[in-house]
């Protein structure tokens, strides 16, 4: 049975705890390229769907990047941007005969993808003594739909497009406080990605690493561990939920 | 064993619910005095509770209606404006020795209410077949531990404090439908109440009355029943589960 006061004294005063969840509690890679290779069998298709899959999510920083340095333009969410997104990389490869409703498929395919192993386990018991929430770039939809899919039982779905701000600009950190009714000390960011965890720091949230070291696949370049001063460094979402005394 | 063909056709092309909820989901009247007498006795303090309750409930709607005829003042929330007509009927009323710790938790008790009997089974099923959330005009933090208190499983938190438009302004139904990717009328609005339903159902959402005639106690004087040509209309909801197919 864990230590419920030496556990509240690894975050002391944290009452919220809010979640990165592309790579942090979801294996994006992995699930879409199962998920499309095997909607491109049933359909006849054929393409390369792990560097389809790679690609894609290499056009995701900087297309979020456009929108927070357009502010003037108006927020774009990330079905859309995923959508401009997948048009652009399906033209420039050899994969012929892309329908509408194929498009409209594809790009749901990030509604739909599969938690780590420890995720729905770690977030069940962090629950009970926590609110817990992702604070993702992904759209309220796309969250909501991947909740149902995948298990995940948030307590509530905060997302980059209630602030109309993408992380990691600062308007997304602390408008969760704010909505929350909590201090940003009393908010702890969760995220597999250092610089997520330095702009939470930043506006003053309490930090905690959670290593993903094969988010990427064979691509993967960083975070293969923490780089920051964070709150807490912990190997999963069951660590997190051990050490919180959950 | 409900006949799901049948009942889905009952709001057909519906995909989310959203629940009004101070007078749909919990019962705050019984709730408040219960928890404030509780709380008046253990701590000394003599007054007339249940009047208070009303009074404080009377200036709920002509304190959101300010904010709404003033949006040049920018948006308040229902904790301040709870806590600031608190403060003048506490004021006005023979009740002494109120303390700011006092204020605090009594004005919390809007976050402690207790829901109505069928209220957490009833959400529970429909939650296997349909997205479900509150859109309330109370903000996320009183929500969120609402649901934390009373067991509500939402799948979200949407709140006027989102759309910064109190109910009934349009932007808080179609803000509703926006965040969920849906168009309106693949949402339902569930209340009590038939004004909620009546701008609802102006905006293209479809509709559910959901009779509480014991809200307001002996001082009911409206919403007995359904006063409008609505989608549905349920004895409560775990009828509402009952004639969705859930």
């Amino acid at each position: 049975m864990p230590d419920r006061d030496a556990a509240t004294s690894s975050a002391p005063g944290v009452k919220a705890l809010l979640f990165d969840v592309f790579g942090t509690v979801v294996d994006w890679r992995g699930s879409l390229i199962a998920d499309l290779s095997a909607w491109a069998q049933a359909r006849g298709l054929r393409g390369d769907w792990g560097a389809l899959v790679d690609a894609w999510r290499a056009a995701y920083v900087p297309s979020m990047d456009e929108v927070r340095r357009h502010p003037e333009r108006g927020f774009v969410n990330l079905d859309a941007l995923h959508r401009q997104s997948l048009e652009r990389l399906v033209a420039a490869q050899p994969i012929e005969g892309f329908t509408e409703a194929d498009f409209d498929h594809v790009n749901r395919g990030w509604h739909r993808l599969d938690p780590w192993p420890d995720s729905v386990s770690g977030l069940t018991r962090l629950k009970r003594k926590f609110i817990v929430s992702p604070l993702s770039n992904g759209n309220v939809a796309l969250l909501v739909d991947m909740a149902k899919h995948a298990g995940l039982p948030w307590d509530l779905v905060l997302s980059a497009e209630v602030f109309q701000h993408y992380k990691p600009d600062p308007e997304s950190y602390l408008g969760a406080a704010r909505l929350l009714g909590l201090q940003p000390a009393e908010v702890m960011m969760v995220a597999a990605h250092n610089n997520d965890l330095e702009a939470a720091q930043d506006c003053g949230l309490a930090t905690c690493f959670v290593p993903r070291p094969t988010e990427y696949g064979p691509l993967q370049k960083r975070d293969f561990k923490a780089e920051g001063d964070w709150t807490l460094v912990v190997r999963d979402l069951d660590d997190l939920a051990d050490r919180l005394g959950c």
